[in-house]
């Protein structure tokens, strides 16, 4: 059993095989969300604070934290979101950018164990960012691409997925701290981006015993009801093995695919969270949830 | 690749992998509805016949028939059943008693290759059964249990679901027109009920290479929102190679589970099913779709 333990001051989750599904929300990230952008470049956190609060109420084990926007200071911004955020809610966030020095001011100012969101197989790359990991006893979201781009073929990617983890090793830093994203297409351009993504997860969890992330909603890109091919998916490729998702947890039909998954896997013993999730509608993303507290 | 091919009068269904799944509509069934028990065993068959048309323009490729009421002449009824369900819509048919002597007359006035549903693995049903499937050439459920019962052993389930299939050779019917259905219980009560199902299709897929279906509504006996929970659960045991399922196309829960399924993993090119099922609302349901039309 390969655990990943990551936390904030007072909480710790664990991601795992065997274990509920970790839904880490992707809200905060501001590509693609021009008022969010134009918000934090003016110095206004409110909507980074509400995405907080919002996708915690709704289930989000973890927080994803991304403040890439073109021609500001990505550094100061990233760090100024993850104070704000760790100040409002107690789950342990992913600092996410592919700037280092935005994942160095993130992780400076980071209260516990943080997931560093990302680092590709590119040498370059690795060598800079597996020994900031590696410094801060941080967890890593490795992304299966490397200088040759994103490959097509699932057995490339593989491939780059085992080379990060045995350079990760190198660093010091355990397979257990490698959290490897597939990547995932949009299922509308790639009718195999599906497959790929289940044979994969199934490969890394037998073969290199290694904990999986996604970003989910990229696979229903451009399609209608969308959400419901989203979260079917995730279901799909929990049943494959995959053991946490970046994803958007205020969607219903991704959240219940998730919540129903764990379920069906044996991870909801006897239903509990499931019953309690949808035996009072009113009471529907109004718990914290997940994660397992301990110490003050 | 195998495929269990059924047919009514003028048109085809194939059961197989790489293939959209199919979906079998579970409604006519006077087990557990007490209107319908009463309605069929006066004579009034108008409830059949909605049922036959609401579920084939939801989307069913087939249609279980059961007529299985206490008391009552089972084998005259389910011929009944099945000659209206074959005047009113065009879709193959799963002819479904535990009664031999049912199954015979259901048969006798079937046009075209039904399914027959189903044989065990107890030796007497074995040698009542697949000679009458032998001799009408049609296609057959197997279920996986015997004169043991039901085992909680997944392994023990596929044994006997080998058995089923080996035995079925002896009476000169192939292994594609034996379809085995696993056998589903409420995960309510059974944690691993899920992973049971997951684990034993993938084996019959991988080992005995033979098509398969289940009773997918029972996974959710008990539980609140259950259709969720019924159509995740396809959408899990499609990702382990399930192929067929009798359940309700009515929910769309469930329906838009299977679909988006079978857009996940590659079975609905360009995603135009999913595609025209979702782009104008107002046609959900009110298409006949799935299924090959030859022939006149």
């Amino acid at each position: 059993m390969t655990d990943t333990v990551v936390s904030s001051a007072t909480r710790e989750v664990v991601i795992g095989f065997g274990r509920p599904f970790v839904m880490i929300g992707e809200r905060i990230n501001p590509t693609g969300r021009r008022l969010l952008a134009e918000e934090m470049r003016s110095g206004d956190f409110s909507r980074v604070e509400a995405d907080a609060l919002a996708q915690a109420a709704a289930g989000a084990h973890m927080l994803d934290v991304n403040a890439g926007i073109p021609l500001a200071d990505e550094p100061a911004l990233l760090a100024q979101a993850v104070k704000l955020v760790q100040s409002v809610t107690d789950v342990p966030l992913s600092i996410d950018s592919s700037i280092v020095e935005a994942l160095e001011a993130g992780i400076a100012v980071y209260e516990g164990k943080p997931l560093i969101n990302s680092v590709t197989g590119e040498d370059e790359v690795l060598e800079r960012v597996l020994p900031l990991v590696a410094r801060h006893g941080a967890a890593v979201v490795a992304i299966s691409n490397d200088e040759t781009g994103i490959s097509e073929d699932p057995d490339v990617r593989f491939e780059v997925a085992r080379k990060i983890v045995n350079r990760a090793a190198d660093h010091g830093i355990a397979a257990a701290d490698v959290v490897v994203d597939p990547l995932v297409m949009p299922i509308g351009a790639m009718g195999t981006a599906g497959r790929q993504v289940f044979q994969l997860v199934r490969r890394l969890r037998e073969e290199l015993g290694v904990n999986t992330t996604c970003g989910a909603s990229n696979v229903s890109f451009g399609l209608p009801a969308r959400h419901m091919i989203t979260g079917t998916f995730l279901s799909m490729a929990m049943a494959a093995g995959l053991t946490s998702a970046i994803m958007n947890p205020l969607h219903p039909e991704v959240k219940n695919a998730v919540l129903a998954a764990d379920v069906l896997a044996g991870h909801d013993r006897d239903c509990a969270k499931w019953i309690a999730e949808h035996r009072d509608p009113d009471a529907v993303g109004m718990r914290r949830r997940g994660g397992r507290r301990r110490g003050a």
